[in-house]
């Protein structure tokens, strides 16, 4: 796996989250209510909502994208707080995903990445992908899955997977 | 990030799921009950319980150690019931993982994996650890953390992610 793989992956999963919006929606039509009271759900009242799930996945992804390649990350502001502001926001995180190709990349695991919450220290690029990014990403996307879940939007395990490159034997 | 780097995050991602085990244990202790009732509580009717979270996180972790290094995977039959067996299972998982080491994943990228799910078909060893281990790994570990956050477990995100090899500037 190389840090364009990762890159990758944080870009098909974004777009498996806007299906399950999408199932989310239909399921708020089919029981008439509006999917955007869905944005402020949360399993627990100390948590982020389903909203700022979808932005820090976005972010997740925004960021690694960023500090891996070098190119600075575009300032995305937590404003959005109905379905089609999040649907949005993801699309801006893809786009900017889709600037930062393997080439960029070259080289990213030795990068020094030192993000502000780190206060002066670093971490090696491949470090930071491995120990944070990945973590922290599928953490806000999968809580996002699971708070539609938990609101009885229809979800299996393919819905979170998407699809996979299987090759005939 | 090569292939023993991600057996590795696995691993430290289990011995941080103890963790959160433990303070589940306080919050039960503190609240007077007990803390093997959570080992049933679901986020929703028709998902995965507590239980089944952790032992398809360990099953996740101990397959890609298994289809990525060729060593067989040891049967983990699904009978845990209480937080003791729960432990007892990850501790199990552990030690599997500590036999596949970076020698043994030289290569894995260009492994053909073809677990029964597929029908026949296969996956590269690179393609079944960014498309199917790694998300849902995550999804196993992160919904076992909902599950706790859920019935009021106070954890935090330090306590999902664990150390991170940070560097003095």
């Amino acid at each position: 796996m190389n840090h364009n793989d990762a890159i990758r992956l944080f870009a098909k999963t974004l777009q498996n989250l806007e299906q399950w919006m999408d199932k989310a929606t239909a399921h708020a039509q089919a029981r008439s209510f509006e999917a955007d009271v869905l944005v402020q759900s949360r399993l627990a009242p100390n948590q982020f909502a389903f909203g700022q799930q979808v932005q820090a996945a976005c972010d997740q992804a925004k960021y690694a994208a960023a500090y891996l390649s070098g190119k600075p990350a575009p300032s995305h502001p937590d404003t959005e707080t109905t379905f089609a502001e999040l649907r949005e926001r993801i699309q801006k995180c893809l786009g900017f995903l889709e600037t930062v190709q393997a080439q960029d990349l070259l080289g990213a695991e030795e990068r020094k990445v030192s993000p502000p919450w780190l206060g002066g220290k670093w971490l090696r690029g491949d470090d930071y992908l491995v120990q944070v990014a990945l973590p922290n990403f599928f953490f806000h996307a999968t809580m996002a899955y699971a708070i539609l879940r938990h609101n009885g939007v229809e979800l299996g395990k393919m819905d979170y997977i998407g699809s996979i490159p299987t090759q005939d034997a």
